[in-house]
């Protein structure tokens, strides 16, 4: 068994990202940490909890985390344009009824770290924020990290909140180029991949269709989702880039990576948050990340749909 | 007739973009400037002028510009790794007997738009080094400039001399900031649509087949181009980036704009130079650059060996 | 009572400061916490603890803090050449015998904070990570902090580590930005007024000539100090930097401020970690920082031979 | 003889260099050339004449240069509060009657220096544009420039346009990059000694008093500039800033200098056009540039009130 700790900001792929790793055979999915990003704090966090309650896995710790990128403000307008103003616009989901834990994302992360037998895969799926503070005040911590797979950036693809780059990096920068430069193995999952394994019509149809209750609030939540995108970018596919990171590892196929060096541009505003990797090994830099160039979208779809159907509790 | 000045680096794409030129009967090549770029200046104006007087073309005057970029060092290393220590490595090519002239660049730019009663296209091959001295010491001549069309950047595709900046803007990227904010019509042709425009193996040996003076040395040319490409960036196909502005100008089909906001990164190392487009619309600046986004290949490869074998002198 | 948490990185003006807030009769030195900065976070954390067991301070709790900056490597060099290479270089003081505390500094100062009837007063003398990581884990505390009177920054006079900034403020300018924009009370103290309340030879005599052994003690720190100053900076004067902002709770008529707005210039290899004050007002900023422009040097060194001669333990 | 050309942007304290040089018996001023900054060129321009024509010297030919920065628009409202409207706020002075020369100035500094004989000393008063683009177009003529005195920057003192930038520097920050760069022999005339060397309402009332027609409009002309930096700065005493140049010609021992490694902020708005020199040499680069940190008051005050009485035409 892997054993997983998702940060998140959900966010509609955040909550299926969620839904994939408790669902999935191999993974322990040991606790759940939130932070700012598509929504304000107290939204991404009802919001994992709620997603975590409706699909009855209420053992699953949620804690919430940083409330603000390290170094600027949040910048929400955006994430309401494509997650709806409480972050997980769509279909109706009861309110959770599992209280929010306590402690701290990041005491709980440096703790939980600290205490564990083996080493724990971190998936990262909003703005970096809670990793980094955490690397900042327990750097020991890195040993106990198996690997860091987070969803941001975009190599080649253009950025999706500004031409140079994507949301989850643009949000906190300084947080990401922390993350970046910790020595942690690094697994970008970015725009390059994600814009590539998208959910088109008749593939949310399909899931449907599966008619079992999880399949179907996963399509609605795919309905507004690919909405807003409509609304916002003019096309209709529908991406589902955070659970490409819980994908990659049900399945490595899913995904190839190459492993290059890569900074987040912090200097310029026109390029502010922009993941620049040495894509021709000409900066004599250490490779620091595995970047995704290839997904498998149709392996993709089928890995959403087969596992929202199954009830694993 | 279009009235035209070609402002290069030549360069084995430039060289080529000459001959197109002045073979178009569409074209008017009025004259030829030169920059140091792809070589040294005294290397790129021979080249110019030894390409021109092979061809015939002695009555096309090329005269000599800036001999470095504006604020920094010449970026010597990719351009003789690419176009050879001389800029125009391959096929031995007599040396010139034209005289250069003796007017600076920036003098016979100013002097000869100035002069003019009609406006005249700019072609610009190389950094934009002159063009952006020229607007500098006489922003009058705006009003007679019809438009520019420049080689240079990379929107989408990366860049080719870091992974965020294309070679003849980040050679020279303060010259690119003042030509793309000076208010002109700009045309932008990147390597978005050179890298997708490429000579491959059998294009070169169609237009070796052809047989002429013209279509055998440039086959020649394109022979040295596409092993420096093998042996530099890995693959075989050859680009013509150059060329493409002069093809836009003899069929506008050959490729397709969208207008937008362009600016140059300059201050953060990362990303020097790298040419970022307000691809989403969002930053509220007016559009001031066409960016090139579509390209059609076969016809370029076909405009390239029918004007290659022509004889209009 | 004034209620103190000394944040710092002795350091020999950190020391002095340390023990000029423990013998001065209106505050309350309720804890000390450590950084990374003069030298290493585990030689800061032991001349904390050092110096207060030496003069019998042992019921003052020092916690440890941040290892390292927080986007940076430790600049360790000139830390090293001024204060020696454990970090309180001169006099042999003995080993420490009062154990440092568990509780890492950043989870201290939320904690005190939070559970503190009264606001607190920080002081900080090293760099700003700690009170930063706490922000940012915590922004709540900032209800608990009274004031944070900080040493850093050069606004008029030149930097002591560039020629645009100042040490503390250079090591960690990420954390600086992110105090100065906390929206907390600010006093900073910079080398503005530090260096005109310098110690002259005379000074440090007549401090030794008081026979006691702190005054003794402080001298020989002054000393070496005083040495280092001459090797480095080319003059004689010893500055003490962070003692003056505990002598500002002691008598505020030591320093006169000015509100101003001050940012922290990150993104400029050439300025970086500069303290930029708003001195003309022009940018429509509002003030954020109160900025000291002005030293009474007269009773500065008064107050610390005063003070050092106290057994107020 | 001194052989001298003056790049200008009258303005008060421009208007006074110029008298002062064409009036000192060592100087030949062979030609001034004029530029934006203070106020717009044709206001800057026919100000250069003005003056010159009033004083009699219609045999010192002034050529227009560039209009504008290399890279932004004109900084237009401090010069024109400071200077007013036309740049030459103050004293009724006749419009001149000397014709404008035709030839831009940059062609004539790069005309005239390649044909003298002796080399050229370049005193520049305003926005470097006409010097960096004259070096970008013709590199050569650094081997006839015998020197240039620069009046420019702040280097201890805070600026005067923002806190980090004097004027001249942050109108044009990338042509002062490029003349600080050009391996010039240099001299910078900053804030740091014009600010030491202002002129008392006494010194004023001394000059009037001296009752020649010369005399007694520098006085009028130092009025309206002390008048403005009541208002705008809020302190009396008035500096003539770009005379300490030619000042400096006239007797050395006027100024002190330092040789220092010094370069222009550029990537930072808050630090932009700061003049950051190395004064602890701890970068390694090699000095490039004379600082001035020492000035004589009183000597200043003695040869403008002096030189100013002087009829030599």
């Amino acid at each position: 068994m892997k054993k997983v700790i998702i940060d998140c900001d959900p966010g509609h792929d955040d909550a299926i990202a969620l839904l994939l790793a408790a669902k999935a055979e191999d993974i322990e999915l040991i606790g759940v940490t939130t932070v700012a990003g598509n929504s304000e704090l107290h939204n991404t966090t009802r919001n994992a909890r709620k997603i975590l309650d409706y699909a009855g896995y209420t053992n699953i710790d949620v804690h919430a985390g940083c409330d603000r990128p390290m170094m600027r403000d949040l910048f929400r307008l955006t994430g309401a344009i494509i997650h709806g103003e409480d972050g997980l616009g769509g279909p109706s989901i009861p309110a959770p009824t599992t209280p929010i834990k306590e402690e701290h994302a990041v005491d709980y992360l440096i703790r939980t770290l600290r205490s564990s037998q083996e080493s724990i895969i971190l998936i990262v799926t909003g703005p970096m924020t809670n990793i980094a503070v955490a690397l900042q005040k327990a750097p020991d911590i890195k040993d106990k990290i198996d690997k860091i797979i987070m969803m941001g950036g975009a190599v080649i693809e253009p950025g999706n909140i500004t031409s140079a780059a994507e949301f989850n990096i643009f949000v906190d920068p300084e947080a990401a180029k922390i993350v970046i430069n910790s020595g942690c193995e690094l697994y970008l999952v970015s725009l390059d991949v994600s814009m590539k394994a998208v959910f088109f019509e008749e593939d949310i149809e399909k899931l449907r269709a599966q008619g079992d209750k999880i399949s179907t609030i996963v399509a609605s939540l795919l309905d507004f989702f690919a909405d807003t995108h409509v609304k916002h970018f003019g096309f209709k596919a529908c991406p589902i880039h955070d659970a490409l990171c819980v994908g990659y590892l049900i399945d490595e196929s899913l995904l190839e990576f190459k492993k290059t060096f890569v900074d987040i541009s912090l200097h310029d505003p026109l390029t502010l948050g922009e993941t620049v990797a040495d894509l021709w090994e000409i900066t004599g830099n250490q490779p620091n990340c595995h970047i995704a160039l290839k997904v498998d979208r149709e392996k993709f779809v089928s890995m959403i749909c087969d596992h929202m159907k199954i009830d694993c509790r």
